[in-house]
């Protein structure tokens, strides 16, 4: 998968952007807030209809009264065919195209897929287990089309589950007649609840020895350990069998039965499990320096990419937003190591200029400079 | 204020360390993961008894099956007294004596502040409202005793009114009784709720032409602009008098009385509004860099280190965890000199040793080399 060319036109600070040379490594160098990150997430727009920052379509319009309308234009080719996805911004409105003919961000991602590593993407960790579980279902719903059905008949299932107790709740309907449909939904709800725990602990399994390997090339330490825990209330999940995880949101759905009477809400099921990230034995969260998370949550990026070339055979396109900040010079030096072994073609942006120095040896390595909403 | 010495026992990654020889300024380098934030963490807990990390008590403690208790001990001079602070940590509990008699966070706060910028600082912008208002309600709490008073009280109030509504929302309480206690407790809350507001606003207006001229120096660029706006309902606020205030409120609490009651909370207040950091006319959340978010919370740390003075003819310690990060070169150069210029006492980690260079010209500042645990 390569974007072959980009074009841009009132996108954040671009007033006009053409660019149909990229090569495998694409580095965009500059100032800071001179527009480098906005040109990743124009190639995540043309790769998926979406901003990585989770822009409205009223926030990417270039700042200038008489500007009304933005554009992303990009030439994205896959095996032997080349797409053509142009992306249409008004105020209060996004429109997508591909080749000529209206589309959508669910069809996009039927096509493509990029993996971005952004400042943000530290949240997956310090953040709450909502952030977490989004990190591996959103990738389920790549990797798999039969999970990504089972996780999205697990949400209608909590949201139906859901409108019964609020109608119950607030007198809506009786106690007596929610507690019988709940009653009839329950066998369907822990069965898809266990599938959906199942397909996500499959997914930490199959991605887990490629984030370990690179951990530990980033660390040049074959000792450091890194893993995913599934945890469903406080207990550790991830060795357990389907029926060992039925019996116990069976159990605990009963227990709790009167509490998401009270609450108007369904308190158990996967909803509400976390992914915890292990360092060295510990909770990142709390025990992992600053680096060392950022370092963790970028194994785990690659080794998404890993995963889908498993599956589809071809890469997806990489975005690295500032990936270098809060590493040490071994560090980077390392993460650029592994970055060379990769044939993913990658985007990233860096405020040095120092790392090009290593890259330009295998001449695969395109140089961009950014000012001011300008390459140069 | 200045640290004199630290101490710490089996503190996360050290397990003796003791250091005697801070300068005015003192710069931590190290790779990553050896335990640089650690010591910013340690050497807050001498100052405020918390973990600006949030840590808790048991995570506090060296990982080592045999070790069972961790203290920090600092020796602290304000003016012409100088204090000994030790925080002795358990797996659940923590214990902070001053000068051996036992003592709290609170009576810390008192007497101690210290200003700390560290990667985390950049959620006040990236995340909800409820951070930049702790942002700027915290440091009411340090510079007024009165102001803290007015948000003490107004926090006792808020949590009257839900306590009343829920317990009708539960029937606790017919609904009829509960409009009368609320409708004793409406002038009161008005009143506390107008104070607040103007006691944030005050203080948003005393430290931004600081920031301001903070931000245009790491920047060097005279034009570039940033302001907070208070915002009431998704209007600008930050210009209304008191009594435009009383009246929006007043006004905004009748059209919610019935949604309260619906959802058993208050709806209406200080603790639903919002402070946006404004850079050139538009919201950082939205439209800045990374770098530029990043400039723009620390020039209102620094800002707040300046106001402090300005109250106690004292300068607060500062600490600031890997500042250089997501930042150029010049960016980096323009910071320093900035510090340079703070007669603070100022505690810093970087990976990079090229910072030291400029700082050495006026022989105030130490290096302290981290590796694993132990200062070389």
């Amino acid at each position: 998968m390569r974007l072959e060319s980009l074009k841009l036109r009132n996108f954040r600070n671009f007033i006009e952007l053409e660019c149909a040379s990229f090569l495998q490594v694409n580095m965009f160098i500059g100032k800071n807030a001179q527009g480098k990150s906005n040109i990743l997430e124009s190639i995540n727009f043309a790769l998926s209809g979406e901003s990585f920052r989770g822009a409205k379509s009223s926030e990417i319009l270039r700042r200038d009264g008489a500007v009304t309308n933005a554009v992303v234009e990009g030439s994205v080719s896959r095996l032997s065919s080349t797409d053509k996805i142009v992306c249409d911004f008004t105020n209060d409105n996004k429109q997508i195209q591909l080749n000529g003919k209206n589309s959508s961000k669910s069809k996009l991602r039927q096509k493509y897929f990029s993996v971005i590593f952004c400042p943000e993407s530290l949240s997956i960790v310090k953040n709450g287990p909502a952030e977490r579980r989004k990190f591996f279902d959103d990738f389920i719903d790549v990797i798999s089309i039969e999970k990504a059905q089972i996780r999205e008949e697990y949400v209608r299932c909590i949201a139906s589950r859901n409108r019964v107790l609020r109608n119950a709740l607030f007198g809506k309907m009786s106690h007596k007649e929610a507690r019988e449909v709940l009653d009839s939904l329950q066998p369907i709800f822990l069965q898809l609840a266990t599938k959906l725990v199942s397909a996500r602990v499959e997914t930490i399994k199959s991605i887990t020895p490629k984030a370990q390997s690179i951990f530990k090339g980033i660390f040049k330490n074959p000792n450091v350990d890194i893993s995913v825990d599934y945890v469903i209330s406080q207990q550790s999940a991830i060795a357990w069998s389907a029926n060992q995880v039925y019996d116990r949101l069976s159990a605990r759905s009963d227990d709790l039965r009167e509490a998401e009477q009270r609450v108007g809400q369904s308190l158990v099921g996967p909803h509400k499990h976390d992914v915890r990230f292990i360092v060295n034995g510990h909770d990142s969260r709390h025990y992992c320096s600053q680096g060392q998370q950022r370092a963790m949550i970028l194994a785990y990026k690659i080794a998404q990419v890993l995963q889908y070339y498993e599956v589809y055979k071809e890469y997806p396109v990489l975005l690295l937003d500032d990936v270098f900040s809060e590493l040490d010079s071994e560090r980077r030096k390392s993460i650029l190591e592994i970055f060379k072994e990769i044939p993913a073609q990658i985007f990233l942006t860096t405020t040095d200029i120092e790392e090009r120095k290593d890259f330009d040896k295998k001449k695969r390595i395109k140089i961009f400079k950014v000012k001011d909403g300008i390459i140069e």
